[in-house]
């Protein structure tokens, strides 16, 4: 593959990738995870309660916030505080890192508490949702050992891992985790969740320009999953240390 | 394939299908379609204005909005105005129409208008935005011939058609177009935008249960695709009428 | 009475009424009305609950939400739930809706549970209001009639009928059931609410040009009560069905 | 008439009513009006622009809000501004007020001015509406003859005045100018609009319990008329002062 | 100190002060308190809850709302119901006279109950806030006289007294109590809230233009404090007739 | 002095004061201010428009916003986006950092543009309005000083620094810099915004517990303005690496 990303990364290559623990002190998990320059705080909260809908029933719930500081951006965008709710991106986001952190918890096995993943975009610059996919997962492990050493919990909630990245179609040639000039120069954009297992959670793939062929599909689709097989290698990595 | 769907269909037989136009008489384009028991009232209206950062481009706009009545649905659900706005899952969907009819129009053939898609479930069953899609492509369609009929509009911004459908995995055997007693039962979902041309414009896969595995995607797809073809050709009967 | 009404109908003539049951299925009462043009679905939700200030009494509830799709209309207005809320006119309306029908019901027959009328206009051509009680009664006669079909109640909470109408003074003479041409052209409007037996439960009427004579109020009063007559026989020959 | 009305009042007996104008000094003009333990402060606010729908057509609007201090009444009530909007009672009253102030005044003549009338309750008894209302056309006169005093107007936009009275059936009995306990106990309840001509601009009568019967109707409006005449001549008398 | 303040008062004098009690009817305490031209309704409600945080501890709550009504002002502001919910400024004031009036209640002795402070600004002329906090005292101790005349509870809640009071630098010399002209023109502003001991419970001051130095803030603090030993004084006036 | 600050700090220490410049790299001005545990992001983004009290006057504006991540603080708190609006503590405190940073900047050498300080705490431990305050200084000056290298603005629009600090009364001794279980444990709590010169922006002092006495003042605002003189002397550390 011989082509000139904008990034002057290779089509298969993710950017530099890291993943900071105990970035801040309070939360039960809390990982500041770096894809390029998009960094993202994830903290992973407990609490012992659930939602109305699971009450009684021996279940715990895992769920995710998602917000970008104003600043985040290249252009300054309002706060969603300020403008009085969250808009339509935050929300599809949002579920989106929620329902891909609960493919890998036994909500059995959790108990009757809460999860809270909140995401927060500090720096802003392509793949925030897969980023903030990748290092949730970490803060939901440090948070669930955190319960696991206080005896709260039996047998450990969490089975497999599940990271997460974006590949598109840059001039023709699919290419891995677009940061923001290559996403906006992209006709087909793909989000991709996977577990460690090779298995599909999400896949969410968008044709911005043309419509995309099935052979196209198929290539991204390989790329992703080499992609998250090294964020996975990552993420085992950092909760090693 | 030999299974028993709940719904006695074949695992690659839709539901019987029925696109109305004309349904409701002040829209440009009116159509009420019908995916078995699903029901979905989609209006096009042309309004002689664009969204703020498209003023003065010469270039049009076509976008969604999707609303569920109340008792659309087995039990009554809250109404979003009284409840102070539009949830997660209303923002997602309407977001998913607009990008996917958004997909087959030039939006400079178009000029400086825009076309809002309302969709509106009056019943549902499962695949409401499936639905929604297949519907509002022909009252689109509806829209932009009543500005040609005028001539409002030189050439035809609208190109190939779009339409979507629902797949999912029901015991192992994947399955097209999910009524909700399926959908509920399903541990994979997914619903594909697609054109006529076989090409995908946005694919949504969500693994409810457990992570699905290359091939299964591979047979979703197939299915998908098939299944769209069957969609347009009933779009194209429908506007021949 | 020799005037040419813009509809061409006779000054004391109702527009068609139709009245259709069961057009949805998830509903305990489901039906579609029609005067003329203006066409609403009006559903009958059954709760076993009801609102904080009632419970524990054992007296039941009867309610009424109302809406509007976006182009119900001749020009497409806002999404109440986009806008973040509804607006004074539906607030009017829906409050109106149900202190009429809370007119023909007993409500500790009813027991403790509320019965939800969701009426949402499909198509808008005047009278949505009176259109939306005429048939909501009918909604609410067959959701009663299916909790006693259930032995869930064991007498008839709903006492006679309830049906509206509206009547204005159109170029100086009281016309009856005004479409949105006539209304526009009319110097004074009103609704009227009144039950079988020529009991009146709401009288709204408004001088939108000059204040109104006695003499033409009563002449107002007694063109709706021949109209309500007439409609409430609609209703009983669609319960009859 | 011999009834024991709980106010001990006959039956076509106003409550002791007072207007004082100038009450506040900020507001073109200040009105304090009581209708016996009813007391709404209204306020005439002029401002040389129109809402948008208004614009560039040499026409001038008149609009109303109406509020309730949260101790104005028995109980405390919740802070509209608190709760996060206006409800539908308010919504609903403030409507009213403005339509029926806006049929005594010839807008071209007004100019493209607003002149905004905030009724605020300071105390209440029943009949908050009402009075609002009333005193709302004496501030409304006083904004008027200021603009008048300046040049700003060549000929009076205000023609006629506008009162407005409640009346209900209290055991049977026609009574004038509910309080809030006979408020209660009446089956009937209706607030009537007229001008000092004697031609009504706004009917709104409720069956609280039974429908009512037409000679019912009759007589509430006779009842009405004499009372609006005596509102009139109380405005009169306050802006002869 | 001979200086021309724009009100023509000495440096160290308050406007004129009026404590009206019992001004309306429904309140447990409700008192109209007037710093010259500014007229603030101040009641006093008792509720036998508290807000959840205190739910069985034995404490009661004393809570404050303000309020501001629109043309209160010399422009017409607007409604902050009818702008969807409470603004910067009027949090900041409600929740500093909440604060201040707590400072003089012991809440034990009050007992699980709740009193709400709603100050609602008539007419504004500079220094509401100060106007609130010295007339929400009389208001409260009427309340709790209230409560103790009905033998609710068995020990004086209240504690010494509170008073606010507003100073500045105009044209470079302190001076006690601005209204709305000299707040406009004064470089500092300062708010200070004591009791009757001569202890501050709350010091806001702010530099609107140069910053302030130590011996003018010295200067400030002691005409504030000789203002709120006579608004003090006034207090107690009014509470003895 | 001897006490055993909960910190072990001496009553006129600091916690550790860093101000780490360029955090991220989208905004003119970025620094990560952290006093001890607190810490606190503030960017400067600079925006060729002002608000419309302003247009075409020829001065700039500056403005704060002030958020909290939920998991900043011990308890996770709720999303203000997610709540719908920003509560009175976000106001209160985002409209004292505005009116302290514009207390040294002369808006018209600025010209026609607005400069927003986002003060978010991604970790709190008391004192965040005062760390922002002293972390947006900075900021604001590296976003001037990138104006300047742009030759956008000809003088400095920045006269002196400002800086802010708590001070608060600890077991009868007045401490500087208050964390949060000092904070906590605090009778009398003061937050002093002050320029480099000695100058003081805003003293907001409050008695949690018994009002304080003037002496007690006095040492509070002596204590304070050390403090600060450390402060600043941080900034300009800062500003010339």
């Amino acid at each position: 593959m011989s082509l000139a990303r904008p990034s002057g990364r290779r089509a298969d290559q993710l950017r530099p990738v890291s993943i900071e623990r105990h970035y801040t002190r309070h939360a039960e998990g809390s990982v500041l995870v770096a894809f390029g320059d998009t960094r993202v705080l994830c903290t992973a909260s407990v609490e012992e309660k659930v939602p109305p809908f699971l009450r009684g029933k021996g279940e715990g719930w895992v769920t995710a916030e998602y917000g970008m500081l104003p600043r985040a951006t290249g252009q300054r965008t309002q706060r969603e505080a300020a403008r009085g709710g969250q808009g339509g991106r935050t929300m599809e986001i949002q579920r989106l890192i929620g329902r891909a952190l609960r493919a890998c918890v036994d909500r059995h096995a959790l108990g009757e508490r809460t999860i809270t993943l909140d995401c927060d975009v500090l720096q802003a610059d392509g793949g925030t949702r897969t980023a903030a996919i990748t290092g949730a997962y970490v803060a939901l492990v440090d948070a669930v050992n955190w319960l696991r050493s206080r005896n709260a919990i039996k047998r450990d909630p969490v089975f497999g891992a599940v990271a997460a990245v974006s590949v598109g179609i840059w001039q023709g040639t699919p290419v891995l985790d677009l940061d923001y000039a290559e996403d906006s120069a992209c006709d087909t954009d793909m989000n991709v969740v996977m577990n460690d297992g090779g298995g599909f959670i999400e896949v969410q793939g968008t044709a911005e320009g043309h419509a995309f062929r099935r052979e196209e599909l198929d290539a991204l689709l390989a790329l992703a999953s080499a992609g998250v097989t090294e964020l996975c290698a990552k993420q085992r990595e950092a909760l090693s240390r």
